[in-house]
C-alpha cells in the first residue's frame, strides 16, 4: 500500500494550544527527539508576534538550537512578510500560511477577509520564493466552523485551487474543530481530487470526535498520502478531560503500520518524546495508543 | 449504503466494568431511554454468579422493572445453565454466551477450556432453543489476548464456525483489548467471510488505541451490518483519564449517520441517556461525541 508522510505539527500547532508555557530548552530536545524518531517534515514553530501567541515568541531560538537531520524538512508558520523575514533570518527552508475557508474564522484569526488574505498570502508567497523558500498552505475550517457551520465544499475547492495558483506546493484541508466525519470527507475529497492532483493535498484532522482515523482511511482511498499529527496528541485542551484537538501521531502510526504502510517513522520513539515532555504541560496527553500503552505495558 | 444494527451493550458490558454500584432504579430508567432512544437492541444484565459481579446482582429486578417497546429486543449474557434457568423466569427472550479465542482468557475468565466451554455452551444453547429463546455467541480476544498476545486468525474463523455449528444466530467477533486495527479487521473479514455469511457476524471494538470507528469503516466494506457499541462509552477504566472500553454508542452513530447510513436511533437522545447516569458512575464518560458537544455546545 506504498507509503505515507507524516506531518509533524506538535512542536507548533500542539504547544501553541498548550496553557503551561515550555522553556525552549525543552522545545528543541522535543523536536530533537522527534528528529531521531525518523519523522520525514517537522513545523518546528511559528514568526507570529509573541503578543498574541507567547508560546510562540522563541522561534528563533528554537531553530537556532535544533539539530537538523539532512532529509528532515523542518517548517514554521508565517502569517505575513515580518515573519517571512524573521523566518529567513533565522534560516527556515520552508514555510506555511493559513488561510480559513470561513468568512468569520478568516476575520476573527486574521483581521482580513478571505480574499483579502489571498492577495496578502500572494505577496509573501512571492517573497518566500524569491528567498528559494517553499511554501505549504493550511486551510482552515474546511470541515466546519465554530460561528458559521458547515462549510460548501465548492467553498472548499476553490479556495485549495486558490491557494495553490499562489504557488504553495501543498494544501493541508484541516479540520480545526474535529467535526468531520468519513462521509463529509468522502464527499469532499471526490470534489477535490476531480479538480486536483491528491499530491497536491494533505489532510489536517482533529480526533474531537473520534473520528480522525476513521477519516484518515477514508481519505487514503482518494489517493492521499500525506497526514498532518501532533505527537501525543498535544494541543488537546487542557481543561476538558478527554478532549482532543489535533490526531495524535502515535494513534496515527498504530494503524498506518497495521496496515502495512511505511511512514519510516518509529512509533516507540515518538512515544518517548511526547512523553518526555508531557510532565511539562501539566496534563496527561490525549492520544489514545500513549494512555493505552502507559495503563497496562503487557498489552 | 442501506442500515445498520447498533448493538446496546451499555447497561450491561458498560456497567458490568464500572466500579461504582449503580442502583436498580437507575439502570431501569437508563434502559428505558435507550428504548426510547430508538435502540433495536439493548443487552440489559448479565445473569451471573453476584459473588463475581455484584454490579449484575439485580438482572432479575431490571428486567422486571423495564418497559419493553413492541420490537426492541432485551437480551442478558448468560454463562451457564443456571443462568439461563434465571433469564427464562425473568422473561428474558434471547441470551448471548461467551467464548474465548485465547485458551489461557477462557481458563482465567471461565475456568475451562475453550473446547470445555464450547462443550457446555452446547447444552446451554439447546436448553435456551427449547424454551423458544435465541442465543447470541460473543467470541472475546478475536484480535489478541492481554496474557498470549496475537491470536491467529486461522482459530478465530474455527471457533466463530464453532459457534455457529452448536446454533447461535450470530457471532459478535470482539475485540476485548482494543488492539485492532483496520489492517487486521481487513485480513480477519476477509478469512471470516470467506467462509461465514456477514449477516451472521456482528463486530465489538473498544476505542482503547482509538481505533474503533476506522475499524468499522473497514467493517463495513465486507457487509458487516452490525456493531456492538455502549452509550456514553460506558466501562472504560475509570482510574487511567482518556482510557476507554467499549466503542461509544454516541461516536459510532455520529459517524454512520454522517455516512448516510439508518440506524433508527437518535443521537440526542442516546447522548441524553448516558450523560444522566454519568454522574453516578463518578467520571466523566469517554465518548468523545459526548465530551467534544460538552465543552461547546455551539459547534
Amino acid at each position: 500500500m506504498s507509503s505515507v508522510t507524516v506531518f509533524e505539527v506538535g512542536p507548533r500547532d500542539g504547544l501553541q494550544n498548550e496553557a503551561a508555557p515550555i522553556p525552549t530548552a525543552a522545545k528543541i530536545a522535543f523536536v530533537d527527539a522527534l528528529t531521531a524518531a525518523g519523522l520525514p517534515v517537522i513545523e518546528v514553530s511559528a514568526f507570529v508576534s509573541p503578543k498574541w501567541v507567547p508560546q510562540m515568541a522563541d522561534a528563533a531560538e528554537v531553530f537556532a538550537g535544533i539539530t537538523r537531520r539532512p532529509g528532515t524538512r523542518y517548517t514554521a508558520l508565517v502569517p505575513n512578510a515580518a515573519g517571512l523575514e524573521r523566518a529567513i533570518a533565522a534560516g527556515v527552508t520552508e514555510v506555511s500560511v493559513f488561510a480559513a475557508a470561513s468568512e468569520t474564522f478568516s476575520r476573527r484569526n486574521t483581521n482580513q477577509s478571505i480574499d483579502q488574505s489571498l492577495v496578502h498570502y500572494r505577496a509573501v508567497v512571492k517573497a518566500a520564493q524569491a528567498a528559494g523558500i517553499r511554501v505549504r498552505g493550511y486551510l482552515s475550517t474546511a470541515f466546519g466552523c465554530p460561528f458559521e457551520g458547515e462549510v460548501p465544499i465548492d467553498r472548499v475547492v476553490r479556495l485549495t485551487q486558490a491557494l495553490l495558483d499562489l504557488g504553495v506546493f501543498e494544501v493541508a484541508v484541516s479540520d480545526t474543530i474535529g467535526i468531520a466525519h468519513p462521509g463529509h470527507v468522502k464527499r469532499a475529497l471526490a470534489a477535490l481530487t476531480a479538480n486536483i492532483a491528491p499530491g497536491a493535498l494533505a489532510m489536517h484532522f482533529h480526533d474531537t470526535r473520534g473520528t480522525a482515523l476513521a477519516n484518515v482511511l477514508a481519505s487514503l482511498d482518494f489517493g492521499i498520502r500525506t497526514f498532518d499529527a501532533s505527537a501525543g496528541g498535544l494541543g488537546g485542551c487542557p481543561y476538558a478531560p478527554g478532549a482532543t484537538g489535533n490526531l495524535a501521531t502515535e494513534d496515527l502510526l498504530y494503524m498506518l503500520h497495521g496496515l502495512g504502510i511505511e511512514t519510516g517513522v518509529d512509533l516507540d520513539a515518538v512515544r518517548a518524546s511526547s512523553t518526555a515532555i508531557e510532565p511539562l504541560v501539566g496534563h496527561a496527553l490525549p492520544s489514545r495508543y500513549v494512555r493505552a500503552t502507559s495503563r497496562s505495558p503487557s498489552s
